[in-house]
């Protein structure tokens, strides 16, 4: 049995907390939040705090805050030579003090609160320093089919990636929501259509699935599109992603 | 039974003459193409012609050709009075010949040969002039559980936002794997949240599915991703959409 504590309250924390709890082989001995009423739902009382003195011992440690607070929380622990771990996509493995063995344990997924999520698709990205990376991938194993070993800067080049494939992504949704709900079109037209696109690059490159108007250089197409965007706020963007898609085939 | 004659053999036409050959309550009588070669595998030799005049009397006419080709093809049919829709997402109606009855039948998707795909799940964007729409909605609920009624300037909205949600999105995965392809990373990493970036907004509201640095106008990781970025032929994209993410917040 692997005990666990986790320190954070936000959303990738809970979603790791609810994931951890369910683990065979996992035990999740302790969470920590300054506000403890927002794990009420997910722990009982007797495994909540908000007073880093009371932590139990345990084989690891998973500080889950933002990126700025890594390093407070890090220094605050009352403890030394003990397996402490963050959670960040960004931030190194050197942003946790070094009076305890560290390592990284970075989620690639895009959590809300509000949606569950199956745990066992995501991938877990690890960085340990030595001996570590045992107790790492079993935990990782516990709850997940996929972990890679990562080092700080392929970590950060996948964050980079990350944000291309599913903020700027989830960004062109707005704006396809935008377009269609000034025309009195429901979204919901366009959601087979961004199912299929997303389920394409399962299978295929994505350069190779790449199609539109701005790929085969439909002048005339591309010519209607931009009249049909005057005004828009999203028609500087049309402009600069067709013309990136022509410098890209280019390569 | 309804009575259909198909021309065309491009992407679109090809997945079209698969759904509705097996469709019940739909008859392929004929399939045009200047190379019959194309369909060969979809439909008997007898099916298929390169000669207008051979088309058999039908009781709809889909022309599936590139845009700039519907024009020419529905002026040389060698007929007058019988319905004749074409399916595309950019012409108007009146892309086709007067001398027929007129209408759309748009399949809004996006089709690659080598990738079979679930008819059913399309969306159809249908119109016609007066009577016509019996027969239209007549096909489309043969093959597609979905269709929609919509005029071409609403037809045009459409497809502005499907070039959003589908080839600008595919545009992002380029940029994705090229970042981690140059880091030696898999792009099977970042598959799963491709997949649940596009399924979140199934269900929520894509400006409420937005995270990220950008919404959160996390500086320090702009920064630190804009300098990984330096000199990448993504840095500009980076820029540009981290900025209109940022605009949208505020309105």
């Amino acid at each position: 049995m692997i005990s666990v504590v986790i320190l954070g309250s936000g959303n990738v924390a809970q979603h790791l907390i609810r994931a951890l709890k369910d683990a065979s082989g996992i035990a999740v001995k302790m969470a920590y939040a300054r506000t403890p009423q927002s794990l009420k739902h997910l722990l009982p009382d007797e495994n909540i705090t908000d007073d880093l003195s009371k932590l139990p011992e345990a084989d690891i440690y998973i500080i889950s805050v933002s990126d700025d607070a890594i390093h407070d929380v890090s220094t605050s622990l009352p403890f030394s030579g003990r397996l402490v771990v963050h959670t960040s996509g960004t931030k190194s493995i050197e942003e946790l003090d070094a009076k305890n063995r560290r390592g990284v344990f970075y989620p690639l997924q895009t959590f809300s609160k509000s949606r569950e999520i199956d745990y066992s698709q995501i991938p877990l990205c690890l960085e340990a320093e030595e001996n570590d990376m045992k107790i790492l991938e079993a935990v990782a194993s516990a709850i997940s089919k996929n972990h890679y070993h990562m080092d700080s800067q392929k970590r950060k080049a996948l964050h980079v990636a990350a944000v291309f494939v599913s903020n700027f992504v989830n960004h062109m949704y707005v704006a396809g929501e935008s377009v269609v709900s000034d025309h009195d079109i429901p979204f919901e037209v366009l959601k087979p259509l961004i199912l299929e696109t997303a389920q394409k690059v399962q299978s295929m490159e994505p350069a190779q699935a790449q199609t539109g108007p701005s790929i085969r250089n439909d002048q005339g197409t591309i010519a209607a599109h931009k009249d049909f965007l005057q005004n828009s706020r999203f028609a500087e963007l049309y402009e600069i992603l067709t013309k990136s898609i022509q410098n890209e085939q280019k390569l």
